[in-house]
């Protein structure tokens, strides 16, 4: 552990909650200092029920004691999107810096608030997804898609789907229209259209539609969505995502340029933690009579020290360390990630509202 | 070799028909009897191009007189599209069984003409759809699909692409408004519609819209498209193709149920000859805290003695020949098969035409 540690305060007993305190416990430059729920007896619960927990870490009975507490560094913040904006903009108001779970908002006027609390109040601000810390991730950027190795994108598929038991389609937060309103769009689409902005350097797509194939609850939440993403500049680009609270597990990406492509299949969250792979093919073609390929797809294989959520938090923490303790800016790169994704996500949201008109972004 | 082996006869030097003339000679019980071409000595050229090839083989230097000759159990037709009705129909009127290359016609009034010549002078119609006949498909059907392993399907995506030359875009036969004026879309959306239609039993889509990122060339002719096939029953199934002549070589089919799901990169032309594999994961789930899956995709190899093609001319010719011996009825399986993927073509076709309006099917 190094030496005064970034300290965290989680806001909400989420069962994400419990990976991100297991990751900040990872993290050598980050502490869990404090838990706060909406009673102490949840709280301590919770703390009881992640191993190797520190037994000084502090609970609080109510959000507003976390935020009130000087020593807290960080909040996460895993709480239901409707409350975000609420919490958020306190949080950064009490300078807070925050790492708040996706979607970050019910929309980008929210999360605008929030970027703006975050942007006055100098602090940090990150979203939870963990899959862009990967060392997997980095790789893939820096071998395929910078160095111009796949050539000009042509096509992205993504998905992100698990088939949801009867009860979490009944009960859960993410299927609330008061809660998560966004449904699976919010919880699952988030990573697809992150991972068609990350493969596209942060370009905004042209043109988002839905496809009719959604599906809604009796409260008209998204459980199953299709959407396509176009883009016209510099290159002719179609991106489709898939996410769904009905289908069988999948975190699906692809990708394929005029030179090469990439795939793999557990793109958000790694079959394993120590180590991932991916697959490319670069220059593959069909040999003569068509009757076999030249070449099989290519496995990258990356090992991994620390977990991806780790390795969040402790970007994280080396941020907010150098904005406490060297006068730093906070990393304006993080919340453009955010917004961006927020702005698609809104499109596709407004294109199945429109039923299922193409949005012009 | 079997005794009396079905005679088969080339119409046209296209290079598919050297993939395919090997074919013949492989299959047990067919033999490549004659080569017709517009002139001899292309034909000659033809035949002196392919390892293996009896000199015995019959030269013709007109399509007529390949027809005109009674020993010519089957014509294999890898003509530009646009010729196929004219030369399919008068095939069929001289009696010959067909074997013809996808896409079998321009639109599905044309392929009717075709399919009702055949069936009033009683010959077997088939298309080149050569992956259908790899035992590596049977066993994704009967493993996985038939047996509801993956649950209902919701999602499948399918892609066939290749970046192709600056020459062939610019003189090939299949960006030819005159020749093939289906472009991508009927050379290798064929296939990705293909499977959309085996992985559905058959079922047509109630809805089909094109995506507006296709480009065509100064001609108009098809070289990118994307596109969508819905399903409302029995449940709703989402289906995307992509087809491009200006990616890189792709031939990915993915297919997701409600309880699993089954990966390939290949599905069009397997890798090796002699084995090909798909990837399935079924009840996949993250474990505790989603670090991780609780399993990996499960790797599932299938042997083959018989290239596919050859496994294809097999089954045609085990048909004829009961056909020519036993007085049976020509298979009706295929001529369906071919007929509904080109239904499906033309409302992909009629949704660009219609500035990617949803074609009702």
């Amino acid at each position: 552990m190094a030496e005064n540690p970034t300290r965290f305060g989680i806001m909400g007993c989420a069962n994400i909650a419990r990976k991100v305190a297991r990751a900040i416990n990872l993290a050598p430059n980050s502490t869990l200092y404090a838990i706060a729920s909406r009673s102490v007896e949840k709280a301590k619960q919770f703390v009881s029920s992640i191993n190797g927990l520190s037994e000084t870490v502090k609970i609080y009975g109510g959000y507003e004691q976390l935020l009130d507490d000087p020593l807290v560094d960080v909040v996460y913040m895993p709480l239901p999107t409707s409350l975000h904006v609420h919490w958020a903009v306190l949080a950064a108001q009490k300078k807070k810096h925050l790492l708040i779970e996706k979607p970050t908002a019910l929309d980008a006027v929210e999360l605008d608030q929030i970027l703006e609390a975050c942007e006055f109040n100098g602090v940090q601000f990150m979203d939870g997804s963990m899959w862009l810390h990967h060392p997997r991730t980095a790789k893939m950027k820096e071998m395929l898609l910078d160095s111009g190795l796949l050539g000009p994108i042509n096509y992205i598929y993504s998905s992100s789907t698990f088939s949801a038991i009867p009860e979490f389609l009944a009960n859960n937060i993410r299927v609330n229209p008061e809660m998560d309103a966004l449904g699976a769009l919010g919880d699952l689409g988030w990573y697809c259209i992150g991972a068609i902005l990350w493969a596209k350097n942060y370009q905004l797509p042209t043109l988002v539609t839905a496809l009719s194939d959604t599906i809604k609850n009796s409260t008209g939440v998204i459980l199953s969505l299709t959407a396509s993403l176009h883009y016209d500049q510099p290159e002719k680009t179609v991106a489709t995502i898939h996410c769904s609270f009905l289908s069988h597990s999948s975190m699906d990406l692809g990708i394929s340029g005029s030179k090469g492509s990439l795939h793999l299949n557990d793109f958000i969250i790694p079959y394993r933690e120590d180590s991932a792979f991916f697959h490319f093919t670069v220059d593959a073609k069909l040999v003569d009579l068509h009757i076999g390929w030249n070449l099989k797809p290519e496995r990258v294989v990356v090992s991994s020290q620390l977990a991806q959520e780790a390795l969040m938090v402790q970007e994280l923490a080396r941020l907010v360390e150098c904005i406490r303790k060297s006068g730093c800016r906070p990393d304006g790169k993080w919340p453009e990630i955010s917004r961006k994704t927020q702005l698609v996500l809104d499109a596709v949201k407004k294109s199945v509202d429109l039923g299922f008109k193409p949005v012009n972004m």
